[in-house]
């Protein structure tokens, strides 16, 4: 899976996909991640890739030109399944999303920024609108980052047994039970003595009792309960 | 407000608060961003910072050891309004509870790694709990990010009155009506007449529909609607 994303602030999307598991995943050849600079496709003599918008108001609105000439070019150089907006108003991301995602092949990801894109930049390009959560970020840039993480953990490969994504949250619609390691005791906190049981049928329902606790008691709409 | 992060993985953080609004917060005094290696607080000979999990399964677990030693360093310097952790289990992250955060003092927060945290750590140090959405990450790290970029844009002084905070998507539980800059037409697509108009109360009720329209087509649940 090719992933092209496309911002006015490459500098800030640097360290994210440079460590960890994104950096094995580009190492391993599981996914490519190229990030371009909207800036370098304006015509404008500063480079200005916003304006004014259109009835007055506060904030500056992404011009459609710099981007179309960029999207275009991509799209003349290879297939996309699908070119995402990240913006406050799209579809809210989940595991079923990000699952989704990962099945896909070659994504390009837009990040909004200012008050947004020129309305036609989603009209004319957007198959897919994706916000992070109900709330407001400085631009796109870290939704991106997320919503990458969220997907290309999930490719094949990317993980491996001891960090499988099988297991995590949301996967099965329940909260992780909690954990512990050592020390057994650590001022006067100790591990549950089901845990150091050894009795691994004793733990495995420990463990389910409390997945299924936590999740009502912190995410029942998760159980389809609110 | 001063704002701590303790992670396993601080190169990963680095580029998001070196640029743009989270870069001239800093530079205005309005915030200050300190980032901490957890790793710096192992007395393991190999720097761990964590082991298995009791009772066995696949992943780490994220020690107490190191991380208690940090915070209780940090507590003893100054004081902290929270010491959030962030995890897919915690409450999840909304523009009400940004506004809230942005009115406090300093503020401490863990980044999950692995499998979790010992669960010791929640109950002795964490005050609140914190999800970015429903959806799993490799770390807590971007969601971190995500969270002081949502607070620190919200402290007084760091927006100017261009890109104000007063009219984003949530602040008034509606997402924003579509926006447009110059040209006026572009590839036979024209920005809507009433804009061009020079008619601002008309311009102003096409935008409050615009954006009851778009907030009840897309995320009827913030007008209270299911």
């Amino acid at each position: 899976m090719r992933i092209d994303i496309l911002t006015v602030l490459p500098d800030l999307l640097k360290s994210p996909f440079e460590v960890s598991i994104m950096k094995r995943a580009q190492e391993k050849g599981l996914t490519e991640i190229h990030i371009h600079n909207i800036r370098d496709y304006s015509t404008h003599k500063n480079k200005n890739v916003d304006d004014y918008q259109y009835g007055g108001g506060a904030g500056m609105v992404m011009s459609i030109e710099p981007i179309a000439r960029l999207i275009d070019k991509l799209k003349s150089e290879r297939d996309y399944s699908e070119i995402i907006y990240m913006t406050p108003d799209g579809e809210v991301l989940d595991q079923g999303i990000a699952n989704e995602l990962s099945l896909k092949g070659n994504l390009m990801i837009l990040c909004g920024h200012y008050k947004g894109v020129d309305e036609r930049v989603r009209i004319k390009y957007i198959t897919k609108e994706i916000s992070i959560g109900s709330y407001v970020l400085s631009g796109g840039e870290l939704a991106a980052a997320v919503l990458v993480d969220s997907v290309v953990r999930l490719l094949p490969g990317v993980l491996n047994d001891e960090t499988s994504a099988l297991t995590d949250s949301f996967q099965d619609n329940l909260l992780s039970p909690p954990v512990f390691t050592r020390p057994p005791e650590f001022e006067g906190m100790k591990v549950p003595d089901v845990l150091l049981s050894g009795d691994f049928k004793k733990i495995e329902e420990y463990r389910e009792q409390e997945a299924y606790r936590r999740t009502k008691e912190r995410r029942p709409d998760l159980l389809g309960e609110e």
